[in-house]
C-alpha cells in the first residue's frame, strides 16, 4: 500500500521569482508534495487585501522543475484562494507562506501579505505557518530559515496546529550556528512612527514616501522582538478571531 | 474659556464620492470638528494594505463645504497614516471610518478596508470605530445607520474604550423603526466559500472573478450574525494583538 505524501502548497509575498520561495520550495519538498501558487509580482504590505474589482490572472510556470507552480496577477491571499478552489484537488496537508525578505514579527503581522497568505490558509482549516527572515536583502543567507521551516514545517504535519491558530515564525538573521533555539512567544506592542518624505515632481506636485522607524514599547521577555533581538527564532500562534472578548464585559455596562 | 471641540477624523473604503462617506460626515459634524481623509477611489477588499512600492497623492478637496478635506490615492490605512502624521496639527479625539456600503461581520473584519482604517486609528492610541451598513447599495437608506453612529460615537468619546481595542459596529437594512436596538457581540465564526468565475478575454485567454458564498458556521447567539440577523446592531469590540493566548501552553510542549 502506497501513503500518500503530504501535500504542501507554497506561497508567499514577494512574488515567484523571489529567493525566499526557492529556499522554502526545496525544504517542503524534502518533507511532501508541493504545490507553489505565487503572486507574479511582489506584493509586501498588501495586508489581508483580496482582489474584488479586478479579475484575476493565473498562468502555469516552469520554474521549479518537477514541481507544479502557478503564478497568479492577485494578491498572497488571492493566492491561496485560487490555490485551494481552483488548482488542487485534494485540500493540502500544509500552507506555508515565505520565506519573507524581511521580518514580520510584533505589529507587522498586521500589514504582512506573507502573514495573511498564512492567515487564508487557516481560514480554510488547513495548518498555516508564515516564514520571515529579518533581513531584507534578497541576497540574504536563506540556509538556517530553510532549514527551520523544514523542521517546524515537519512537527506541525505530525502533531497539527491547537484550532483555529496559525504560526508567525521569525527568523534572525545568519547562520545557523548563530541561532540560539526556537521560542515560542507572544506579539510584542510595537508601532511604525511614520515619516513621510515629500517631494515635488517633475511638474512641481508633490508626492509622499511612506517611511517609518519601528518602535518596542515592550519590555517582555516573552515577545517575538526580545526573542529575535537574543539570537531566537520566534514562533507566535495567531488566531483570525479578532474578537476583544475581555472588552466584552465593559461594553455591556454601557447603554443605548 | 472656550472649550476645543472635539477632533474627529472620518475616512472609509468606498471612496471620496461614497454616500456613505457623507452621511458619516454629517452625523460627526454634530458632536465634533471633522476633518476628512478618504481614498480618491474604491478599496473595497484592501485589507490592511500599505502602500510601499509607489509613493502617494493627496489632494484638498472642497467636496464638504467648511469641512476640512483630502483625497490619497493610497488605501484606507495610507489615509490614517497620512491624516495622523502629515495632515492633522493634534491627534484626533476619535477616528471613524464609514459607512461602508455592505457588511463587514464577523470573518469579513478580516478582508475590510473601512475596518482596517479603524484598526490604523486604535494602533495610533485613537479611540477608533468602524461602521457598516449590511446594504450594498449606493443608493440604500443611510438615516438609521448615521443615527446610531452619532449615538455610539458620541458615547465613546464621552467614555473612551478599553486599552488596545476598536468597535465594529454593523448596521442592518432599513429604517430606523426597524432596529430592535444595540448587542455587544463576538465575531461569528464563519467563511466564505470561494467560487471563481471563469472567462475568456477576446485573445482566448482565461481570467477569474473572485466570487463567493457566505457561510455561518456559528449557531452562537452572542455572535454579531445573530444580532444582524435579528434585527440589531452589532458591536464588536476588536483587538490588534493577534496572539492566540491560549495556543502558547500548548506548543511550549513542543521541542525543536
Amino acid at each position: 500500500m502506497k501513503t500518500l505524501r503530504p501535500l504542501i502548497l507554497v506561497t508567499n509575498d514577494d512574488g515567484i521569482t523571489a529567493p525566499g520561495l526557492h529556499a522554502l520550495v526545496e525544504a517542503m519538498k524534502k518533507i511532501g508534495d508541493v504545490a507553489v501558487v505565487a503572486p507574479d509580482s511582489p506584493q509586501s504590505g498588501m495586508g489581508h487585501a483580496i482582489t474584488v474589482a479586478f479579475p484575476l490572472r493565473l498562468d502555469k510556470v516552469d520554474v521549479f522543475g518537477s514541481v507544479l507552480a502557478y503564478q497568479c496577477s492577485g494578491t498572497p491571499v488571492d493566492c491561496v484562494k485560487l490555490a485551494v478552489n481552483k488548482i488542487l484537488h485534494r485540500k493540502p496537508d500544509l500552507c506555508v507562506s515565505g520565506i519573507n525578505h524581511g521580518g514580520n514579527s510584533s505589529i507587522n503581522v498586521i500589514y504582512s501579505g506573507t502573514m495573511s497568505a498564512a492567515m487564508e490558509g487557516a481560514i480554510e482549516a488547513i495548518p498555516s505557518i508564515g516564514f520571515s527572515l529579518r533581513d531584507y536583502s534578497f541576497s540574504a543567507d536563506l540556509s538556517a530559515a530553510a532549514h527551520y521551516a523544514g523542521k517546524i514545517a515537519s512537527r506541525v504535519l505530525t502533531q497539527g496546529l491547537p484550532p483555529s491558530t496559525l504560526l508567525n515564525v521569525n527568523i534572525p538573521p545568519g547562520s545557523r550556528d548563530e541561532i540560539k533555539g526556537v521560542k515560542i512567544c507572544r506579539q510584542a506592542i510595537a508601532k511604525w512612527q511614520e515619516d513621510f518624505d515629500e517631494r515635488k515632481d517633475p511638474n512641481r506636485r508633490p508626492y509622499y514616501w511612506l517611511t517609518g522607524r519601528f518602535t518596542n514599547y515592550d519590555k517582555g521577555e516573552d515577545t517575538d522582538e526580545w526573542a529575535l533581538s537574543h539570537g531566537y527564532i520566534s514562533v507566535v500562534p495567531v488566531q483570525f478571531d479578532f474578537t476583544a472578548h475581555h472588552a466584552i464585559p465593559v461594553l455591556n455596562e454601557w447603554s443605548f
